[in-house]
């Protein structure tokens, strides 16, 4: 009995990510590896926190990918920045609010719940009650973009209002970076994570990072160790620090950072600004089709993902049925909804390479021919249409 | 100042890892990226859990890759089988037991270090004193194959050992798995964790794990919970679960996967027994070749490990200038020494698809010109003919 190759079907990315990545990538990435000390290695590094800054929109020196999935990046964060006692103040509208919840009671602090309806974004007064109920908040954390409800929170208030109260921040930007307006410098953000393969249409697998001086100076003066070792960015930093102080932490993941420089490169190529407006531009045209089959979202337009679509379902369909004979007819895979969302919406991504005229088209075609199929109540036949009308 | 894509250098790497890449496997790692809940992905997970088995020669249902490096893996077995206020034993003779102290003390826990010489093996009766002197003791932790010294300890005793006085064990096989024999059943190991860049060949970041139902039976009956959410085996077991149970947990590193499973083919196709030996067979060349020189080695015979050979440097060298040269004009990388090594030793490693003749070969006959060319007191051109004596 033993065991083959595997061969992978060519599939099309369209749900919560992993988005469909960029071919420069894939081929990037199979360069041939090198020694995580090797000078070539180095400047390969000097050049991936470059690019990062300059998508992060920050001058920050400790910018970096950490060596694990975002779920690591959002762990560095708050191992890093959180003592144990403190109290942190959490917005929470949707799933990786919890999880941050949860990152907080394991670093030994007490979590404070700013709680709002999943859909809706993080309330800035809600938070300033929070602040004022709780003048020991040693810091604010908050998702930009709600991956599970794709809805987006106003980031730079959030942050202002949170150093209004001399707390620091951490903001999740898994799926808003290189998707959604965001600046870490302007908008003054302490702790910042991110991942790979959403908008930047890279492989999963790191987590990109960033921390200003205010959340360098907390970590360098903690009272107690970092609990994870693997994570200490107290460690991480002589790692990825200049060239001659650079000290050996663990062996980088080094084709992943291929592939992670070569998505850098082809956003600098594109213009981040140009970036953010392709992702608006193909969601209009994927909002024409979802309308115009008589479907709705699940979050109000002002505050609605253009790179993560909550879909409302037409009446009485299986979903799951659709979904799986979307990914076998037509090799299409689009997202189910997580946690208390799961039965009651479809997550549509149109994140980074995924975020294409084709795949808008290719998506509401199929969508539409299943739903036809399965006799949904649906306006069958408009949607392809409806949304080329938008890119004409 | 705008930055262009990477192009690596084709290395030679015969450094402590990573160590050279089967073209096959970077070949698998670009094909097409698909969901991680894709039914294809789920069985590409299966496929990899039943090929780590047969790697790690275990049974274990808790056998699978952690999204992370190797030190991730480390910290993986050690705060999630360590609670605190528990006394845990580290034998400690290289810079990877120093860190195992450094997760212990990390988990709130006390580490007991049984200490001995660089390059030797851990002493079993120095263990059992330890365990005498510290009933009160929950587990035992060392290394199998240090890789920063290149000497093999006998797991087997230490984990029988540890056992005789009610411990559990964790294993630390980064260097040793399909390089040296390892058999996680018959010696009875709780909980272990390797590396993908030593003898699997495979690219760095990700840490494949296995645990005995002993080690599963403590981590689901903690009174507190694991530290760490990005490795909560509680949870992550859920993701790695049988089929029907899958839950999301963080979103695998899908492409590094296909390596890694590309990887275990590779070594089901040789053979594990074949794959110990073939690591042996080119040891005993290099060691020809390294004794025709003039040189010796760090470790005694009876622990020296195979695949990671700590070669002793030639009188009033400067061992940096000579890799550096090696790089330079033969594109091979070798290592320095580690901690309180560098400096004295190089690390010669011929780990999984680097440990071929080619490659022996190849680093005889560059070591030896770079050495002559400065002046080095060796016995010039021996080294090649010798080696090819033991592959005749």
């Amino acid at each position: 009995m033993s065991i083959s190759s595997f061969h992978p079907p060519q599939r099309i990315l369209m749900g919560p990510g992993p988005s469909d990545v960029n071919p420069r990538i894939l081929e990037a990435m199979s360069r041939p590896t090198i020694g995580h000390l090797d000078p070539m290695f180095v400047s390969l590094m000097d050049e991936v926190k470059t690019l990062l800054q300059e998508t992060f929109l920050t001058k920050n020196k400790l910018t970096m990918p950490i060596s694990a999935p975002g779920s690591a990046g959002m762990e560095t964060c708050f191992v890093n920045l959180i003592e144990p006692g403190e109290t942190v103040i959490v917005c929470q509208n949707g799933v990786f609010g919890m999880r941050m919840i949860e990152n907080v009671e394991r670093c030994g602090a007490t979590a404070i719940v700013v709680e709002e309806a999943w859909g809706s974004p993080v309330d800035p007064n809600k938070l300033e009650e929070a602040l004022k109920a709780h003048p020991e908040a040693s810091t604010v954390a908050f998702v930009h973009a709600e991956t599970s409800t794709g809805a987006i929170s106003d980031a730079k208030t959030l942050v202002q209002i949170a150093h209004d109260y001399d707390c620091l921040t951490i903001v999740d930007a898994v799926t808003s970076l290189a998707g959604s307006e965001l600046r870490v410098d302007d908008w003054n953000i302490d702790a910042i994570y991110s991942g790979t393969q959403k908008c930047l249409s890279c492989v999963p697998g790191i987590s990109p990072v960033s921390f200003s001086e205010a959340a360098i100076n907390k970590i360098q003066n903690r009272n107690t160790k970092v609990q994870s070792w693997f994570m200490d960015l107290n460690l991480v930093m002589g790692y990825w620090g200049e060239g001659s102080q650079r000290s050996y932490h663990h062996t980088a993941p080094i084709n992943a950072l291929y592939a992670f420089h070569e998505s850098l490169v082809i956003l600098q190529e594109e213009g981040l600004e140009n970036s953010w407006a392709r992702h608006k531009r193909n969601h209009q045209a994927l909002k024409a089709g979802i309308e115009a089959m008589g479907l709705g979202f699940f979050v109000d337009e002002a505050y609605r993902l253009p790179q993560l679509n909550a879909v409302t379902l037409p009446e009485g369909i299986d979903e799951a049925a659709v979904r799986q004979q979307l990914l076998s007819r037509y090799n299409l895979e689009i997202g189910a909804g997580l946690g208390s969302m799961a039965g009651k919406i479809w997550r549509i991504g149109l994140m980074g390479y995924a975020s294409s005229q084709q795949n808008v088209l290719t998506c509401l075609g199929a969508l539409d021919a299943v739903l036809t199929n399965m006799n949904a109540k649906i306006d069958s036949g408009k949607a392809v249409t409806a949304a080329l009308k938008e890119f004409d």
